[in-house]
C-alpha cells in the first residue's frame, strides 16, 4: 500500500470485512432490494466504475455494470479489447494502463488470472479497487452474495446447514468461509472428491469455525447432505469420475451415477427441500432437470446479485473504509 | 410462453401489435420527435436495456442503445465477445446466458440467425423482449420505422402508393405488410426478380390486404413503379442479373441496366418525386448517386427511427401490453 | 464544407481555435477542475457523443467517454467492431456508416491512421466533429490538455522554457506549436534525432514563434535542456540510436547513454525541477526510473485531462463556433 493511500479503501478479500462491514454490507443490500434497484444517488454525484477483466466474466462485469447503472453513477469498460487490432501501435504497459485508468475512473473492478494483480492494482491506484476474482484465490463479492441469497432465503445463517460442492479452484468457497466467521453456521459439509486436498489457508478457515461451534463434516458424495438447508454447488473443473463417464460410457446416466453431480431425480428421491445455489456458469455439477424445481435458487440467486452490488459499490464510492483484519494488515 | 408471464409482453412480430397497438405506437413517435428526444423518464425510474445480437448490426444495436439512453435509461451490450478469448474457461450455456441477462435487466434486445431464438428468449425471459430480427422471418421494429416515415413524409397511408422492392431475405417487408393491414394503401408494388416465389405467409398477407382493398401488383424492373409516393428497397442477395454483369461485362454501367438498381439517372429520366426509403446497409441495390437528390430520404429515416424506438420502449418499460392476434396466441 | 453545415462546428486542427477561444476553453477547463468534474447538465439536456476509433487509443477514446459521461450526457462505441464476426453479412461502406453515426448521435470523436478522413467525417456530419488524432498530422485535443497543464502547474506560459522530444510522427506536437502562437512562451527547445527534418507546416509554425519574440533552439541530447521548465516529451518511434543499442550492446545501461531517454539519474545529476509530461503511451523514452521523482507530472496530465475534454464537449454541444483561421477557411 503506498503511504498516503486511504487505509482501507480496496475489497480485496473477505478477510477485509469485519463483522460491522458485514452486517453493514446486508443491510445496505436489504435496503437495495427493499427500494427495488432504485433511489441510488442524485445526478450531480455521479461516479465512474471502471471495469478491467482481463479474465472472461458474465455476471461479474455486467452485474457490476448494472449495478453502476441503477445507482445513478455510470461504468467503463476500460480493459483493452484493442489489444490486438491489426497495425495498431504499442499501448500501455500493465502499470501504466492501471495508474490511467485511476486517474479516469473513480472505482475499480478487476478480475485476473493472476492471484497477486489485484493487490498491484490497489497499490498503483489511489481510488478503491474490487477484486472480482483472482485466479483460484478469492472471490469476496460472490460470498457476499452467496450470504445475503442465504440470509434473505432461510432468513438466519446461525441455526443453518450448509453444504458446499466444489473442487480446489472454488474461488468463491473460501472467500465465503471467512465471511462465515462473522456469521457462523450450525453445521458446515463439504462435499468433495477424495483426492481433493484442502490447502493450508481453507483449513485455517475451517479450524475457525470449529472453534466457533460449526459441527465441520467431509463427505464424497452429494446424496449424503440433501438433507441441509442449503447446498451451493460450483464445479469448474470435472471431477475424473465424470471424465472417465464422459469419455468412456454410459453417457445418459453419467449424471445419476456422478456423487457431485446434483438431478431432479437424487433431490425427488430424498425428498429433499433444499435450497441450490450456484455461482454460475455451470459446467456439468448442476443438472438442467433441477431447473423447475422449487429447490433452484440460483437464478433468484443473479436478481439478488445486483442488491449486493450496489451495497458494496455505495459504501466504496462514499469512502468508508474497510476494517477487517486484511485490510488493517495492508495499512 | 411460461404461465406466470405478463400476457402481451413481447415484440417478436408484427402481429403482435394491434390496430390500437400500432396508432398508439406512432402517436408516441411523434411525441417523441416533437420533443426533439428530450424528455423521458426522470432519473429515479431509469431501467436497463440489454442488447443481445448474435448478428451483426449497426443501426438496430447503436438505435436501442441511444434510445435508451435519450429516454434517461442505460444499455448494456450483452452479448459475449470475449467467447473466443485465449485461456477463458467455459460461459454459460444459451439458455443460463439468456436467464442471467433477464434477472439483470429490464428488457432484452436480440437478432439471431435462427428463426426460432427469439420466441426461445421471451419464454426463458420474464421481462419484455424485442425482437430486433430474426433470420430472414421479421423484423417488426424496422417496420414500425418504415411506418413512420411514411406517415411524418406523407401525411398518411390510406392514399399511398407504395412499391417495395426486394429479396426472399427481406424480414422488414414481411413486417411491414403485417402491419399494413391495420393501415391498408391505395396501392402496393412488389419489384422481385421473377425468380423469386413468394412464401405461403407472404402471399396469405398479400391476400388481407387485397381483401381491405389495396391494389396488388408484381412488376420485374423498378422503373415500372416510379410513379409512385413511396419506394422502399432493400436487396441483400445480388440478383442474379447483377451478379452475372458483375461477373462478366460492362462494369461501369451495369447499375443502369440492371432492374433492381435505382440511380439518379433513372429518377431524373422519369421526373419521379418518388420517396426513396431503405433499412440499410445498402449492397448495391441503391446507387450512390441517388445520394443527392430530393427523393432520397434513407438518412433521415435513420434520425426517426430513434423517435419510433424511444415509441417502442418507453411502451414496453412501461409493462403496456401488446394486444394483437399473435401476442393473444402466444398466451 | 457542406453549405448547410454550420460554421466552425467542428476541432479538426489547433488552427481551429482563435485566441478568444482558446482562453475560453481555459477558463472551461478550470472551472471544471474546481467543481472536481461535477455539475453538468441537467438531465433533460442529455447529449450523445460518439466514439469512432478506427486507430488504437486508450485515454482519448475513455477520456472522452468519461468526460461526456461527468458532464451527464451518454457516449457510445459506435466503431464496429463486429467487423471480421464470422459469417456476418457486410455493413455499410465508411460514408453510409458515418452518415448513420451522425443521426443518432450529437458529436463525434474520431481517430483514423489516414490524415483526411477527419475532414471527410466533418463533411458527411451535419453534428459537430473533433479529431482525436489523424495520422501523423494534429492531435489538437492532446495539445490543449498539455497547455492546460503547463498553465496550471506553472502558472502562465509567457515566462515558461519549454523544452519538446520528439519524434517526426509527433501529432500532439505540431497542434501544440499552433496553440502556443496564441500564448507564445519565452523560450522553446526542440530535442530532436539529427535525422529528423522539420515539416514545411512545422517550420512555418516555428517560424511564427519566432516573429512573436520566443527564443528558438533545437538540439540532440536532452540533458541540454534540464534547465527548462517543462519537458513535454514522447518518441513513438524509437531513434536509431536506441534500437542499435538495443539490437547490439550495452541493453541495462542504454536508456543513460541515450540522449533522448529522460531518467531519473540524469534529472538528479542535473538537479533539475523540470515539469515531465508525456501524453502516453511510452515506448522507451521516459524511463520508469523518472516516475517515483516530483518531476513526474504526466499521470496528473491525464487527471487533468478530463477536465479539458469536458469543456470541449460543453462548448461545442452548446454550438458555440470555433473562429480559428483554419474554421474560418472551410466556410
Amino acid at each position: 500500500m503506498a503511504p498516503n493511500h486511504p487505509l482501507g479503501k480496496d475489497l480485496l478479500s473477505a478477510a477485509d470485512l469485519s463483522a460491522p462491514d458485514l452486517i453493514d454490507v446486508m443491510a445496505r443490500s436489504r435496503r437495495m432490494l427493499q427500494a427495488d434497484g432504485q433511489g441510488g444517488t442524485t445526478s450531480n454525484s455521479r461516479k465512474i466504475v471502471a471495469n478491467l477483466f482481463f479474465q472472461r466474466s458474465t455476471r461479474t462485469k455486467l452485474g457490476f455494470e448494472v449495478a453502476a447503472l441503477r445507482l445513478g453513477h455510470r461504468s467503463i469498460d476500460a480493459y483493452d479489447p484493442d489489444r490486438n487490432r491489426v497495425g495498431s501501435s504499442n499501448g500501455d504497459n500493465f502499470p501504466d494502463h492501471i495508474r490511467t485508468i485511476a486517474q479516469l475512473a473513480d472505482l475499480l473492478v478487476i478480475r485476473h488470472s493472476e492471484e497477486g494483480k489485484c493487490q498491484e492494482v490497489a497499490r498503483l491506484a489511489p481510488v478503491p479497487v474490487i477484486n472480482g476474482g483472482n485466479g483460484s484465490d478469492e472471490h469476496p463479492t460472490q460470498a457476499l452474495i452467496d450470504l445475503f441469497c442465504m440470509l434473505e432465503m432461510k432468513g438466519s445463517i446461525d441455526n443453518l446447514s450448509l453444504a458446499i460442492s466444489c473442487d480446489s479452484r472454488a474461488r468463491y468457497a473460501y472467500s465465503l468461509l471467512l465471511l462465515l466467521k462473522h456469521m457462523p453456521p450450525r453445521r458446515l459439509t463439504f462435499c468433495v472428491d477424495p483426492e481433493v486436498h484442502f490447502s493450508e489457508k481453507t483449513q485455517s478457515a475451517l479450524d475457525v469455525l470449529a472453534d466457533l461451534g460449526t459441527q465441520i463434516s467431509i463427505v464424497h458424495d452429494l446424496e449424503e447432505c440433501l438433507d441441509h438447508d442449503v447446498l451451493n454447488i460450483q464445479t469448474q473443473d470435472l471431477t475424473s469420475k465424470v471424465k472417465s463417464t464422459l469419455d468412456g460410457g454410459d453417457l445418459p446416466s453419467y449424471a445419476e451415477k456422478d456423487p457431485f453431480v446434483i438431478t431432479a431425480d437424487k433431490i425427488l428421491k430424498a425428498k429433499s427441500d433444499i435450497i441450490i445455489l450456484n455461482p454460475l456458469p455451470r459446467q456439468g455439477e448442476l443438472d438442467s432437470s433441477c431447473d423447475s424445481l422449487p429447490n433452484a435458487r440460483y437464478f433468484e440467486q443473479v436478481k439478488l446479485s445486483t442488491y449486493v452490488r450496489m451495497a458494496v459499490l455505495e459504501r466504496m464510492l462514499s469512502g468508508i473504509p474497510w476494517t477487517g483484519a486484511a485490510a488493517l494488515a495492508r495499512a
